[in-house]
């Protein structure tokens, strides 16, 4: 249903989008509906490019449903007007069925997507951002990073690592060897392996620094989704071979000879014939960008209320690596509500009328107050 | 959890609300938020009575997810606050799990829940309203019917519903007699028998007017949910024996012997040596009321845009049967919408600040056009 590609996008735009996962097709949406011209989506893979290389038994955690139509938007849909769970008939989409939903949003918004695009690099020039491409120079008025979060797995975070396999480049959970796996790292990629490697016929050990699976928060990007503790729940009643460690904090991998051992910091050790499983999360792409952001003291970039670089104007971030007070927006349901704030400095310092976004606000798709969240009361 | 409730109700209440159900509970969270003195919730049974009722093997249809702490409510919740999910870390709850939730949010937002108390009528009395009951004559200045609207099994739906069962009477799908079974109704409820039977070895054949599990509306009322279509699809996947009929008109049922017989309306019959299963759903319970409200041309009762009887002044009504130009608000995230609305009416008349509505407001709690949804651009 995509439209083809331009092979090549214009040397001149008004706004580049980087990336053409949900981040940058919700983004370049809201610029549509403010009807700001010269928006072109720069996209180094395909649309939806990191969904498509999720295992194939992988499904969203947070459930979609068409809701949508009854001002209550489907909590993976990009825009209040369409929905995955109705476009799929599904509710927990696999990431094949999400880049699906993804490429249909380009087709009916009229998006304008080119790829493939590598930007190597961006540079100010006056009141314009060049973007390095493998194509050339592309000159934008204002730049917004969307793109690759979930594209570079982590495989820095424990010594050794080089020695394990990222859970992210397991396609098929049987066709991993042998009869045994330890996991490293149990959230919700960690439990997602655990129960594939039990239901594949594997036995499980997963390490993880803190018991997640018996955390009571409310913040659902710090305790498992309800569907994950559902599946762990029917694993163990099953009696899958599944143990979990929940005070196991790993601080080096090693191999020795045919075994490789897996070291927590208490002294403990796990040994496995084949490799340890890293569900040890993702590091973002914006290295690229860093040096054109100030950083707090965790190493995140810092933004202006509109999600703006303060060291370079005109460059804006959207996605699930935006912060505000340390706070992540990890999920879609999050992060898509600061669209319409980006839109509107956008469309701002255009001169553009903004009464279209007044339809973001009544929909509860307008955050402007990314850092204020209302934990208090939930249960 | 539940405090004890107390044995009989005032004599005298400022707001009665009838029922303890999702509404009623939902309702009197919203009057408290308002601070307004003297309600009591009057129930027949008990909290969440319709729910206890479900088969075991039940689900909701719609999920749940833990998101209110993002400005996104369960979309099973009654108040912005609380979340089904969170709760029991279920997404789709059985009737025993949601009956806990409702337990659970009448002991923590400190409501005032009677039971059992049974309504056998209604009169106003100067500005009040007298209710009768089995425990003697109750006066409210407002009166708030949330009342039982899935306690009564449709069973006048086809001439020669005796001859049958409603598929709410059967509480496990195994025990139903015989290996095959003849379901009347296609909507939720007749696919989750559909399915149950299947489950439990049964031959199915489901009768329904139009074949709704082909339809392509983008209304959650008129079409399967994602779950129900996820379901029916891999019960099929599967081969099991299911045959859906989707244009039977099923106009009679008839008893002779030891066979029963469904008629279609163009001539075709279908037979069982059981009774066939009624998927027919419900009758409200406001037949009670009837008489202190006027009707559209469907039947419905017609109500103000505050929800209220246009013959008695102070008797009003919320859940899902409250219908504006014709559409209903099934689902409880569609009926809770209104909750504010009505809460608003009754804090204005009797001079109480409205401004913690702002609250559910920027929630999305607060549905003062009912009857214009959004359908349009849905997907």
């Amino acid at each position: 249903m995509t439209r083809p590609a331009p092979s090549f996008p214009p040397k001149k735009v008004n706004v580049a989008i980087i990336g053409a996962g949900p981040a940058g097709i919700g983004m370049g949406r809201v610029l549509r509906d403010l009807a700001i011209p010269g928006v072109t989506i720069l996209e180094r893979n395909r649309i939806g490019a990191s969904f498509h290389l999720w295992p194939t038994t992988t499904r969203f955690i947070t459930p979609s449903f068409p809701s949508n139509a009854f001002g209550l938007t489907d909590l993976n849909a990009i825009s209040f007007d369409s929905s995955p769970a109705y476009a799929l008939k599904r509710e927990h989409l696999s990431g094949a069925e999400y880049v699906s939903y993804l490429e249909e949003a380009v087709d009916v918004f009229g998006l304008d997507v080119a790829s493939p695009i590598n930007i190597t690099g961006l540079d100010p020039e006056g009141t314009d951002i060049v973007l390095h491409t493998n194509v050339g120079d592309i000159t934008a008025h204002f730049v917004i990073w969307a793109a690759g979060q979930f594209q570079y797995p982590n495989l820095s975070a424990v010594p050794g690592s080089e020695h394990g396999i990222h859970s992210s480049q397991i396609r098929l959970w049987s066709d991993y060897p042998g009869d045994e796996v330890v996991i490293v790292g149990g959230y919700e990629s960690g439990m997602d392996a655990a129960i594939g490697f039990a239901n594949a016929g594997k036995k499980v050990t997963l390490l993880n620094r803190s018991a997640v699976w018996e955390s009571d928060d409310t913040n659902p990007g710090v305790t498992l989704s309800p569907l994950t503790s559902q599946r762990l729940n029917a694993a163990l009643q099953q009696k899958q071979p599944i143990e979990l460690i929940g005070d196991a904090h790993v601080v080096r991998i090693e191999r020795l000879g045919e075994i490789v051992k897996v070291h927590a910091a208490d002294g403990r050790f796990w040994t496995t014939r084949t490799f340890p499983v890293l569900a040890t999360g993702f590091t973002g792409s914006a290295s690229l960008i860093d040096h054109w952001f100030e950083r707090d003291d965790q190493g995140h970039h810092v933004l202006t209320d509109q999600d703006e670089s303060t060291i370079l104007s005109g460059l804006f971030r959207v996605g699930p690596e935006v912060r505000h007070k340390g706070s992540p927006l990890a999920f879609i349901y999050e992060f898509r509500q600061r669209f319409a704030v980006v839109g509107e400095a956008i469309a701002k310092r255009l001169g553009i009328d903004t009464t279209p976004l007044n339809a973001y606000r009544a929909r509860n798709m307008f955050r402007d107050d990314p850092a204020c969240k209302n934990h208090e009361g939930s249960r």
